[in-house]
């Protein structure tokens, strides 16, 4: 009951983290090029929203899609191990023994627990799923929630920046209070990505920074050069 | 040396379907949506490539940090494992044991099983770290070739959708040719995707069209609103 609780926990903060990085990011970025090119906020906030709308529905339902298709999986070779084990008893618990073997486990004992979980199909099966094929049983209702938590994050994450140009009729003007803003809510997110994560807060939040800049800055090179021409 | 193979092979793969999923997909509706609120490809073109060049330094620069935050992760909980066994390895005989007795192996077993794992340090380590913190050792090489292959396959996948903008000056009359030759990819790579990962082929391209209509449509339909105020 702990185990699954902390589980969840960790997933919904692994969805926003997920979600909120790349929307901090590439509709910041994408809104810093486009000023290079043109003066005028309009379009940038028409472009800006265009992406936020594609990039919170291609990685909501790209979440979706990944969760999904992991519960897909663990049922399928689940329901492949209950055969298995009907079908080829003696060949899944040389499996067994092989795991055990692994960690330099006498011949003697590696018998001893092939036979004895042998005794208990479900315990059989499930120590088969964890640990000869590194899976865990999913959460049902994560792909759903998956979804929802990555792309309301991203939409979070992505109307920060553009929120300048949403009063700045100067597109040149906004971007500067775009890059103070974002570059503010970089640093707050990666601190406390970091510290949830365990790493270092202030140098993960630098790295977050980092990455935010250096996106912003080759795209507002590249819409500048394109232009130029 | 066979199993290494297998694990850098399937992660190299994953890396190229992370990167050209989002890549065939945000460009591609972020296009659509500009072509529904302006009539010159040029911008189009901007916009699309400032996405692009963002969204691959965001996602490559993503996954090096990811790659190198697990390998990070890993290191210092091998050392901790190290440490605990030399500390309390009472304690940590105890959890090996409740790794087995989760699997309703009899008390005399698991005791055999701990006494004998703590023969070899690095063996009852290697246990611990797989099967009670569930960690794989990740590949050193594996977060700088994550960013590059993530980082390429965005860019591949963004620049067939903005293709016809570059040779069609009418944003609307390129925008149906986008379309075209981007579902026609995104089914194809959803395809191969499917098969790789063992899914249902046909329904899983299908998915993956889905996903990019869908985010065109909303990105399309938005842009619009937002221009007819």
């Amino acid at each position: 009951m702990h185990l699954e609780h902390h589980v969840t926990g960790s997933e919904i903060i692994r969805d926003i983290v997920i979600g909120m990085s790349d929307g901090l990011t590439v509709p910041f970025a994408l809104a810093a090029g486009l000023s290079g090119a043109i003066s005028s906020s309009g379009l940038v906030v028409t472009a800006g929203i265009a992406e936020i709308v594609a990039g919170s529905i291609a990685m909501g339902l790209g979440g979706y899609l990944a969760g999904k298709t992991e519960a897909d999986h663990y049922r399928s070779e689940l329901k492949r191990e209950y055969e298995e084990i009907e079908r080829v008893p003696e060949q899944e618990k040389i499996e067994v023994r092989e795991v055990f073997a692994g960690f330099g486990l006498s011949e003697h004992l590696q018998n001893q627990i092939a036979d004895e979980l042998a005794k208990d199909k479900k315990q059989w099966v499930d120590f088969m799923m964890r640990y000869e094929l590194g899976l865990e049983e999913p959460n049902p209702n994560r792909a759903t929630r998956s979804a929802f938590t990555i792309g309301v994050s991203y939409i979070i994450g992505g109307i920060i920046p553009l929120s300048p140009y949403l009063f700045i009729s100067n597109a040149q003007t906004a971007l500067g209070y775009s890059c103070i803003v974002t570059v503010l809510c970089l640093f707050i997110f990666g601190y406390f990505k970091s510290r949830m994560t365990g790493q270092p807060a202030f140098a993960g939040a630098l790295k977050v920074v980092v990455i935010g800049a250096l996106a912003a800055g080759a795209a507002f090179t590249m819409a500048k050069l394109i232009n130029g021409k």
